[in-house]
């Protein structure tokens, strides 16, 4: 059961001009399964990408790498489920290109402006076949508002699909941004892969949508765990198709580069967010927030040991007020002079411990009514600095293993 | 159930000449339950210690290192279960401090030759005036052959008791090695603690003592991972009573000195695998040996890269022969330039996959064969240096959930 998520309103979902989606039922793995996804763009659309790590990325992360650094100029997406195409070495590599040649014919594209995303089971040959019999059906439905359908395509084992959309006034023209995401772990069983879609039309230059894209994933993506596992998909695409009639944005410390970097900001945020609320066996959705460090990245560091801290996973999910783990984390997450007599630490409002010990006013059922909730802040004071940082995770459930070690049974 | 571990026959633990254990029942959390053990020394025994590196190290934990700093010559251990007096500032050093004080005067010692240590449940005050109580009791109970009681009485939520003993000859004297731990998860529930205390009578001089317990520590305990929590509590200590009639060992790089490392690292090696034999919910016990890699470090790196992925240890649960887990594992581990096409991976004698893809003749059912085993080696070779590491760890269950989730209900 996700964690206060809902399927998108389809309505609530604004087209993007300059941005037709078209989704088919290839068989990838399952018949009568929408599971491959055509994004075609204008042309004069930019498109910027931050991807996996992760050192064993797959081939078509390998592929879109490579051709978005050609600068072709990107025309299309093409996304499977059902297969990640990933640990497929040279085969692999030749696969997702032979799926960019396919669909660039069809379109009179180069192979190059069309970037490949591929997840689903992994170390399994990809059946380029399928992608090249669905694409015609594909390409047949491509239209702009089919957002929600898209987001229901892009699903592996997700639960409820995930969107959101903005619109916001930039020199009194709207401008739309709309995005899509799948991923239910950072790599679940072994359907791998978190795949974000975002498109926009406002009209902002390349160099700045690139500065942008990192940016949102710093502030979202970047910032969420379900089982600190990085998956070998990864990948945040950032559409620009430059149709809404402002002025260029050429640097985002303008206002309406400040503008549009809130609401890619945003979606970008709910986007990742959705991702953890429906992770595997969550039922909470926790914010770790650590404030008081010298830099944002121990900020990080912090925050990341307790939201992968299996024993303070399972303490929320038991609802138990368990200060030592969190304490615990905190210590151990690598912070060489951190002092333990500064460290604060809040469960939403209650104030649980001070300069690292039990705080004297702390009841226990204070506590307990916070972990109870289904959506808790862990707030955590490092008392040596400015810097602040967030993490979004969710719980460890008996759940999460079920899924995970029942999966290819 | 402990993956292949019995409790220790008290008769194969053989006594340590100069050291005596006495057990008493002071009540610290549970009436008629031994929970309180002093190690006795006799003069000019030479003490060593390694502790925890969580910056929330518990109370005597900083009195331990402070009274082995100040070089007074340790002539006595006191250990108490039911209370970790973790997360207890600045009152929990005075109490820390009141009990080697108490123990002291007993034995008409100076406090700085008394080393506390604690484990049980944390942020609670330690009740002292139990431990005071219970000392007379302890001190009563001393004798050379209590090893195996001892064994019992500093565990927590351990099941089974651990202990290991060996003998070898140096110069044609016997030399005895015999050592206790207990700890059931790096971090238990709200149990603090991984606790070892290895002895030996070998005539050893204080400065190769402390080389010793490091490099045993890195060999053995600094190799285990249940959960990759490390606890507030954590502390291996090696003592000699010297008493052995051998000339002084130096240093460890004579012949015998080497004999007593590899009796050492032996102990302490079967001492950390039986805690991860004892790990919360486990049923498999799994080695990762790193081989090729360009330094120890990364090495251990992808180690534990495997050994804390959850989606690893559900797989081992599940008995799935999940390559991809595995290779994600190795890919996110944070070498930056490692070659995905010259992995290696065996579980046990099956090759499972070469230059990074599945290898050829691999078949689902032999990697099936392995995984079904309560003993499992992932070997990965790296094919970029000559270096190696090798962690311990267990399988991620769904009684691990239970038992830290169920832990305080």
């Amino acid at each position: 059961m996700p964690v206060n998520l809902q399927a998108p309103d389809p309505s609530a979902l604004h087209p993007v001009p300059g941005v037709r989606l078209g989704i088919a039922m290839a068989g990838m793995r399952k018949a009568n399964r929408r599971d491959l996804t055509v994004i075609a763009l204008d042309e004069g659309s930019a498109v910027a990408g931050v991807f996996t790590q992760n050192r064993f990325c797959a081939a078509p992360v390998q592929v879109a790498r490579e051709h978005l650094a050609l600068g072709a100029g990107t025309r299309a997406l093409v996304v499977n489920t059902g297969n990640a195409n990933a640990g497929t070495g040279e085969d692999g590599l030749a696969r997702a290109r032979a799926t960019c040649a396919a669909l660039a014919q069809l379109m009179q594209l180069r192979p190059e402006q069309v970037l490949p995303f591929s997840t689903g089971v992994i170390m399994e040959p990809l059946p380029v076949e399928r992608i090249e019999a669905g694409l015609p059906a594909a390409l047949a439905d491509l239209k702009a508002d089919n957002w929600a359908v898209a987001a229901e395509a892009i699903m592996t084992t997700d639960t409820v699909p995930k969107a959101a959309s903005r619109q916001m006034q930039v020199d009194g023209h709207t401008v739309t941004v709309t995005g899509i995401s799948k991923g239910a772990g950072m790599i679940r069983p072994n359907m791998a892969t978190m795949l974000s879609f975002v498109a926009t039309d406002a009209n902002i230059e390349p160099a700045a949508l690139q500065a942008l894209v990192r940016e949102a994933a710093d502030l979202s993506f970047n910032r969420i765990t379900v089982d600190g596992d990085t998956s070998t998909n990864d990948s945040f695409v950032l559409i620009a198709s430059r149709r809404a009639g402002h002025a260029p944005i050429t640097a985002l410390d303008t206002p309406a580069g400040r503008a549009l970097r809130d609401a890619v900001v945003a979606v970008a945020e709910q986007l990742a967010q959705a991702i953890v609320r429906d992770g595997e066996g969550a039922t909470k959705f926790i914010t770790v927030q650590v404030e008081g460090g010298r830099s944002v990245q121990e900020c990080q560091q912090v925050a990341y040991a307790i939201a992968h801290s299996p024993l303070v996973k399972t303490a929320f999910y038991a609802s138990d007020p368990n200060l030592g783990r969190i304490l615990a984390a905190v210590g151990y997450a690598g912070i060489a002079d951190l002092d333990q007599g500064r460290i604060e630490l809040y469960l939403d409002d209650v104030h649980v411990a001070t300069r690292g010990g039990r705080h004297p006013d702390y009841r226990d059922e204070d506590g307990q009514r916070v972990m109870k909730q289904s959506e808790i802040t862990v707030r955590v004071g490092l008392g040596r600095g400015e810097a602040q940082a967030v993490v979004w995770t969710c719980d460890l459930s008996h759940d999460y293993v079920s899924i995970n070690a029942d999966y290819r049974s």
